[in-house]
């Protein structure tokens, strides 16, 4: 049985903290909503969607000192300020630059600051720079939040039907994009709190599981020819399309994710120290970068403890292994007799699958024990939880083609050495995930919520 | 037309070179062949595959100086001498060792000098070492060679039909890897001469090309179900099955390779300096190896030379374009508005195409223009004169299995952020290509002789 | 003529800034004067000099934003919290540990975060990954500055005679210790703002200067055998002693320190790509790292200007040049037919000259240009404005003994490769810098306020 | 007692060696000699000099193969190739062009090969890539020193006595020049070889010590104003002078260098675990290139073991500790409660101390123990068998002025971040080394034939 004690408040802000401006920021995106009850449901909605992402970017910030806006722990990694003026960029670039009439920036160098990788809209501030800026301030770059949700709000509700037309899929990909985003606060605070020998804690309550975790079984699916791929009015990504057909084998797809204590059995058997059970580029990386264990694995007094973002825990053996690189997850499933799947086979294998699991809508922020009773007649933790590896190299569906312009720029040039995940995970929306939805990461990533799903050949 | 003075001598020795020995080498390959003409014809045939085979090496060898077969120019390349010697460890390992009776190596601290990377069979010197080692000299190296070529003969020749049918797979695949690193020694001796600023001459006469190279025309190609990868009892690559079918789309090839002057018209258009065109990672290399046209390409005086095996040549606008990245390729592709096949579709098209063209058996070292008159109906240079990058990440094809034991480490390990490359080079053995060979590099090598032959969508 | 606007007030605190904990501490060493209001002399004026020490450094946070105390913009540099929490660790290590009866830290946890690089004194975190911590925050550090001044102001006032004897010259290091880390403050500061493409400013106020600068003199010094190094019993570091003889020859210093347009004559006569006036490795840095200008110069639309603590400024010709590494001072005597005194000339030259010039105390933040009518008898500019590189490699006196203990490490550990420097800078304290003080910095160091002042032989 | 085999063979050259070439160097060599018996005994001295000074370097060469002339095993080595072609050019470059009327150059391209370092003569070939040439061979090398030979040897022989005394210093500078070389060659061969796992042998007989060394002893020397640095007519570097004087306090000098056992007690005392026994640079050192002994040094089975040039060998107990970073010679000696000493004391203590010693004319290539007897009333090994780093930082002495042109970048521009080593070494040639001889090094530099003698305070 799972408890959390949800009664008990997230920490509360010092007399430091930028609580009053956070809610200030919150307050206005409700008088938005009040302001937005116009009679168009279509802006309303859109309205409700902007509003209700934008607010939950600073809802994530709550905790925080303003000291933990500002490092960059790693390349990879941005400063907290960084995300919350980027998708703010993205918004004042895409949508208000170009639909706002008259629309004159107040900060034209946030322009080079915040643009992140778009060539096409300018030259960019290098990203592994981004944790050398103490300006703008934190305060700034919710200012500048509030602005640009002040404009865009007026832009909505002011527009009629045709420039509604024309916003709302912009606005959708911003909503998508800063969902995106809030996935990535809450990766890179961990791996920056990860890197601080007090381990600061952002949440305080974990949840604690208790009772059996299902046994893994084999969920079998026919092979044949499968149609794949986003199809369809929805909003998805240009990378999920065009749907086509493609032929996939029989295959039988693990029941729940492996979990913590069936990766300690593979640490224990060796794991880290045969060659045999690695992909060469994997073996360079076990033995350069000297991993022992997941991401946020330490040893103490002989036992595995982990870093959360509750705090550093024991190890909970049944649930799901997280913070995995993909050669992790490749060399795991050739211990175990097994492999990963294919992105067409997980797609096919989630077909039915309700987008259902835990999402950083239920801010437990880490990955939950499946359940016992599920995952008998579909696989369970499909969504949500943590994202799975396929063995899929991250590369253009068959007739894709890149939007013009810098939105071009989103998605397809990134086609190379990363490798697709899929589901989503425990700080993924579930608003934003779908069946087709591909994830990608390079093969040594380990500071994702990513996690490891066993398939297997059958005939 | 083409026309080469084939009458002229390659290169004499010089007193000091290893000539006596490579020619011994050649003979005592020789004396293999009559000693063999015994009863059986797989035996006598087999024999001669392993002679020609081992003969080639030392033939490729002959231009050269004892010291160019010393030097590792980047880690990525080999010395001449490692090569020659691991091609030899490995008939050792994999046939003498196991299969010689009473065997007993006389040089066992070759296993660790000479494995290249299989793990099962024991440790290794490190790969970007192999540089510092003047001895074993060269002469070793070839008496090495000779000692397992009459051992490896003895044992072919005593073999009963049992003996000869376990022989035969291992002598075929030791046959295969020697070809292997025949194209690797020419592209890393390349390499070599051309960090040497007195760019020596591996062969003095090259080919000159004259008259009209072909206009490029578009082959299409009817989309559907097909069945790639190897079927059959011939030999090929575990990486080359299982066969299996494919959906593939309606496509156009193009006619030939991309030439020099096209590409030269992209550089010309600001192809290097275009981030619109790249993939995100290509930028990247661009950026940071400084990239301005293909590996061995030079400015003087505002026209392009280059670096070829025969000496720096004035660019000939005709011949294909070579020594060119994946980024590069799929940044020319994007510039022609094209793009790069994917293996699928490049195995679909060589359907029916006869395994010809220019390989390392005519000794040009360097492709060649198409001929005006080929390709309307079929694509030609499909085989042969430079690989051609495809758009496809190298990955296992659906149920591929890796073999048991140290040559399970072959293929199925690097299977991992490299793409696949079709269709041999001027530096590949006829006898070693097929239509369903995959070979792989990483996206950013340039030190093959690798080409650009585009595609696209047709509807 | 030089005049500056001092009723200006510095920058005023945002709401969001530490401006009411800065004024608290301050209060609160306000305070402690007034408490310490005892009987005995000697421990009010080093309960006066401590706390005016500890005053200043927040003093020179002022001006800052939470975020600007955050950031480790190179390895060499520290964060503003770091520095605020080392210089307190300082004090609670070496005089509340060891002499506060009963003393407990209530942050055991600082020993290891904060400790430099006392190996006596335990395991420390490392050097590079101070900009990694966002916890403790400014205020935690702010905090724990104000328990320590409270408890190392009880232990003074409530010390007797012998304990005093016992406490001062540890009070006096620390004291010292900390007027060190106030000038880094203000170094590591300026390195972070200038990665800022925004180009914060410290001080808005800067100084201007008019009219004529003094012409370059030449001062004559007579050789033969002379004393240097610090004798007597006022306070010094141990690198400064013991005092010896030395061989000195004869000489002449030039009147003042080379000036910004003296310095574009170099670069102008193309003293940057001339390998004939550099050291060897100076040349190398050079090439290695791109130099063609002193740190913070960059040139806009054909003309220098310099980032500085007031923003970006043009290039005001008078004033010393800063910001120079010792190859750089090195190769410009050289090109001026110069060169570099030695340490002992320079303290030979700095006899009779009083301690007077422009130092931190002065809140300028700047060198300024050498008043006409000074450096006729004597060298001006010869403390304060700008640290004068000398050629002497950083080496113990004869008879050099470091402490027994933690201390020992302050100084001679670090007696290779780096070069002496002399006479402070504008970041300097008055109280701080003597004739024999020895500062020393690597030979590629720019970061600090460093300078040139012209040496020659004379018979 | 001491014992060498000295009739036994150097190693016989195999067929494909350059005995030959080496041989018919040789004589040429020796028919310069009689050629040159002309009437001027100067003329007859100095090529008597300059024959034997190329000579040895070929005999240097005897036991090499090809392969052995062509790696690089660090950038701070060459290849022997190159020493071998880079002495010649040496002498091309500052004898034959600007002596020899109407020379010119066979091999231009050599300049640009072959240049180490000067500026002044043109631009030159990045140094770490000299190991990437297979050509010029090494054939083409040593008829390049053939040519060179005759041509200094017919200048020579045909100058009139002006000419002569125009040549001499140059001759003489060449010579030193190349005994330089002939040191290093013997260095970077041992390094080389050392990256073998089959550790080849240059020179299989090794001196084999027995009997007693003498116990350490002090040798006191007193204090006062002493001059140093090279005065007079004979040859000497730049760098050694101008003679100066210098304050000297009391002293006492180790009568011997530091043992392998004496080491080995430090070793075993924790010396490369405790920090406060190191320079802050040092003991980043120890810690980032993982020190745990003097390079060579390599532990089986539980005891230490070291190769040298006669291959690997048990540590001798008795011989000096070589291959010693400065680093490791500060600690050790820190270690012992003594020090390094000075150069000036260096040079002081070895007044009056014949040049006798084991020097590479001995054909030792190793340090040999202490005799019993000596070092009683002057230090013993204080030339010859390893260099001895002083604690003194290589700069220039007071007036040091550099040569006009190419030559004047021989010594100056090196002064910076090098320790000054006094005494040569068992690879420097006896009438190579003098009292005021500056060798210099980085502070980690272990590759040399470097060593430890310790020093302390006397009052």
């Amino acid at each position: 049985m799972i408890t959390t004690d949800t009664s008990a408040p997230r920490r509360a802000n010092s007399p430091l903290k930028l609580g009053e401006l956070l809610a200030l920021n919150r307050e206005s995106a409700d008088a938005l909503l009040h302001a937005s009850s116009g009679p168009r449901d279509d802006s309303r909605e859109l309205i409700a969607s902007f509003r209700n992402t934008r607010t939950f970017s600073n809802r994530l910030c709550e905790p925080l000192e303003v000291e933990d806006y500002v490092i960059q722990s790693m390349p990879e990694a941005s400063p907290m300020k960084w995300h919350l003026a980027h998708t703010s960029w993205f918004f004042e670039t895409f949508i208000l630059k170009p639909h706002f009439k008259g629309y004159a920036s107040s900060h034209p160098e946030y322009n080079f600051l915040f643009n992140s990788y778009y060539n096409a809209v300018g030259p960019f501030h290098a990203r592994p720079q981004r944790g050398l800026l103490s300006r703008p301030t934190v305060k700034n770059a919710l200012e500048y939040r509030t602005e640009v949700d002040a404009l865009v709000t007026e832009l909505l509700e002011n527009a009629d039907e045709e420039k509604l037309l024309e916003l709302k899929p912009l606005i959708i990909l911003g909503v998508n994009h800063e969902q995106q985003h809030q996935e990535l606060m809450l990766t890179d605070l961990k791996h920056m709190f990860a890197q601080n020998p007090l381990h600061p804690v952002y949440c305080p309550n974990a949840l604690t599981a208790s009772g059996d975790v299902q046994s893994m079984a084999w969920i079998p699916f026919d092979g044949g020819l499968h149609r794949i791929g986003h199809d369809g009015e929805a909003f998805a990504y240009d990378n999920e399309g065009p749907s086509h057909q493609v032929v996939i084998g029989s295959f039988a797809m693990a029941s729940r994710l492996v979990t913590n204590q069936e990766y300690e059995a593979f640490i224990e058997d060796g794991g880290y120290e045969r060659p045999d059970l690695w992909l060469s580029l994997g073996w360079n990386a076990v033995n350069e970068k000297n991993w022992k264990a997941p991401l946020y694995w330490e040893k103490c007094d002989g036992k595995w403890r982990q870093f959360t973002l509750h705090g550093v825990e024991n190890l909970s053996p049944d649930e799901p292994v997280g913070h995995i690189s993909y050669f992790e997850a490749d060399a795991f499933a050739r211990w175990a007799g097994a492999r990963l799947a294919t992105e067409a086979e997980w797609e096919l294998a989630s077909e039915g699958v309700p987008i259902a699991g835990h999402f950083v809508d239920d801010e437990l922020f880490k990955p939950i024990a499946a359940k016992l009773g599920d995952g008998i007649y579909a696989p369970t933790q499909m969504f949500g939880d943590l994202w799975e590896w396929t063995r899929s190299s991250y590369s253009p569906y068959p007739g894709y083609k890149t939007t013009d312009g810098a939105l071009g720029e989103y998605n397809g040039k990134f086609m190379c050495n990363q490798y697709v995940l899929r589901g989503g995970s425990c700080a993924t929306s579930q608003s934003h995930i779908r069946r087709t939805y591909r994830n990608f990461f390079p093969p040594d990533a380990r500071w994702q919520f990513s996690g490891i799903r066993l398939t297997r050949d059958t005939q």
